[in-house]
């Protein structure tokens, strides 16, 4: 037996079924015309957000990172919700211009930005955190030809880490950003070559539960953004303070303690260096708030037995759901929290496994796994599936197509 | 330094350039209209069915897996090569369909085959490879229902793996296919109801690079057929032997030895036992026919050293190639055969680190390669990417879109 992760807070019960947002799984997957479905909810979305605006310093904006989950409907519901938006092309960018975002409250990092799309994001006002030195020649470039001065930050490759973190994005030679001490000249250099200057961009790792954790790199972030601004000499208008938040996944995560990493922020607020007095600061967080509040449906297909194991076979799968197949960035396979929606309120009853319809023996989606008995027309439930699910996967493999999409 | 997997045969270099098919990569980039690209050759192609056809006994069909690739352009060219067409999907069942395909020449495996789809395959005529007891029932009442009876064939799980495969799909408890023991009682009861008996499938594991273990496997798969044939008391029409056969990857990696294996399948062809004597036997092939035959091409979007190190940032990755990321099905990452297409000629003259152009450490495609000097604008090549690489990966992820696709 194998445990499964822990289910996140805000799902209910209804008639013995899993509810999300108050109504029934098998209604919602009737109103999307079939499974696999992914469901969003409007209001767990609002209450992570209302959560972090509780916790976190007035002063802390708060972005949200597209990547995460970028359907049309979900960016439009945080619209109103935070403060500013980041993206890692120009196809989110696209999504952006579609719901209507004011292009000033967007910024855009990423590695290999391509010539078309940097001058897409200088056309529409787009702040670029400039990755290296060879981009931010590019970009005043396109800004020349465009007549349109650039709107720079720069990434900064920082010396320290994340620690803890799922993936670390500072601390030694990497792809992302400047290396810190080459900062303060490029950014001398573009703001004289007439960029309009925007601060910079901090982004140090991702998926971190540590609130002790997260409250080291945030003090290390401004003692690092404070010490670049004197030496650039020019005040930062904006700080990107990065991300780094995780959710509980697994069997034995702990929830972030979001009241603790918003105390620790709060006294270095209330103490910046002088240097950061009018810095406009925001943390950028996609997961976290996005995470949690999705939950992946699929409809198991057929029930049998092998050598005396249970499986139960679904229409879902790893190519919805790479990273709960266990093959995106994990070593070692552990169970997502799932659950057989239908029989939200029966107790365990036996160990199956759960898998998904891809003919490849990676397309697991819980192994050996204590579950209510289940048959073929039950629907599985995979929590967590509201971050790098639908947009992170391969949905063309082996030809099932994407999965629908429902923000209720 | 780490060194980078081997090179397949069959590609040249023209004026310094790599060629695919007698053509310059910068030439099939600028036909296609840009980069990422991936390009197939129908030389490569047609000459690895052609070895097939010279090493293994002539009574051996070839049949074509569709999950490895499935651009309709490629599927055509493979029709009049191969015997047969293997599918996982309706999705599939569609793309052969488009492209002309006999459905007499189609079997359908896939352990979550959806009441929808085994509706369209039995509608066509294709054969089902049933994986279960349930799916049986189901394809027969389908079959009542559309007044035809189903082609069924019973895929089954047999007690041994294809030892040293990357993927086993045999052994133990699994999801595939029906334990070997119930597989008689199962076809006696398809047959007795009428379905047209199309014999077994039998598939154990897949990219193995052991022509020994090979051999060793297929003879216990004719072993298995023969005795099940003689359990069931009709005999097996079709025999699919499954695939297995692996392509070279990484460094220390050898080819097959197909003339092994064909000298060992033609001893055990020749001394059949009599329960198969009339059994049309076919392997089921995707990776081996397809993987060496594509080349993906991006191009340098960035070059810049952090701390030391030079970065080549590519305005591809793995949105498109997961596998050579390290991130699908792979506990270590090692380097997939890559180079710089534009400079193919040019000797190795610097240490450097390829990543494709997401923001995630995730996304790398030659981690300290000793490569040709290459600089922006510069095209990238990463070998074996005809199979599993376009449709196998998250093209949707962070907004970047699919990659474009040439035959050649």
């Amino acid at each position: 037996m194998k445990p499964v992760g822990p289910i996140p807070s805000g799902y209910e019960t209804i008639e013995g079924e899993l509810a999300i947002s108050g109504r029934k799984a098998g209604a919602l997957v009737e109103e999307a015309g079939g499974t696999p479905l992914f469901v969003y909810s409007r209001a767990l979305l609002s209450r992570r957000v209302a959560d972090l605006r509780a916790a976190l310093p007035e002063r802390i904006g708060i972005n949200y990172a597209v990547k995460a989950n970028p359907m049309p409907d979900l960016v439009a519901h945080m619209e109103p919700l935070v403060d500013g938006f980041d993206i890692a092309s120009s196809g989110e960018l696209a999504v952006l211009q579609g719901v209507g975002i004011d292009p000033a409250r967007i910024s855009f990092a990423g590695p290999g930005k391509r010539d078309d799309e940097l001058e897409a994001a200088i056309a529409a006002g787009v702040t670029l955190n400039c990755e290296s030195a060879g981009e931010a020649a590019r970009s005043l470039a396109i800004g020349e030809r465009l007549g349109k001065p650039p709107r720079i930050a720069i990434r900064v490759n920082p010396s320290f880490e994340l620690k803890g973190s799922g993936m670390k994005m500072g601390g030694g030679a990497k792809p992302f950003g400047v290396d810190a001490e080459k900062v303060p000249a490029l950014a001398r250099h573009v703001i004289a070559q007439g960029a309009e200057w925007r601060g910079l961009h901090i982004f140090t790792g991702s998926q971190a539960l540590s609130a002790e954790a997260i409250a080291e790199t945030q003090a290390n972030v401004l003692n690092l953004a404070a010490g670049l601004a004197d030496a650039i000499g020019h005040p930062l208008p904006r700080l990107n303070m990065g991300g780094g938040f995780g959710i509980p996944y697994f069997p034995g995560d702990e929830p972030l303690d979001l009241a603790a990493v918003g105390r620790a922020l709060g006294e270095r607020v209330a103490n910046l260096p002088a240097s950061l007095a009018d810095t406009g600061l925001c943390l950028e967080l996609g997961r976290y708030l996005a995470g949690e509040a999705g939950v992946y449906l699929c409809r198991v297909v057929d029930r049998k037995e092998s050598h005396g194991q249970v499986y139960l076979v679904t229409d879902g799968g790893l190519h919805h759901q790479l990273a709960a197949s266990g093959n995106f960035g994990t070593v070692v396979r552990r169970n997502y929290p799932s659950a057989i929606a239908t029989r939200y309120a029966e107790p365990a009853a036996e160990e199956v496994n759960i898998v998904g319809c891809l003919c490849t023996p990676l397309d697991r989606l819980a192994d050996q796994a204590m579950m209510p008995r289940a048959d073929v027309g039950d629907l599985v439930a995979v929590f967590c599936a509201g971050a790098y699910g639908a947009s992170a996967s391969p949905s063309g493999f082996l030809g099932h197509g994407p999965a629908r999409e429902l923000l209720v």
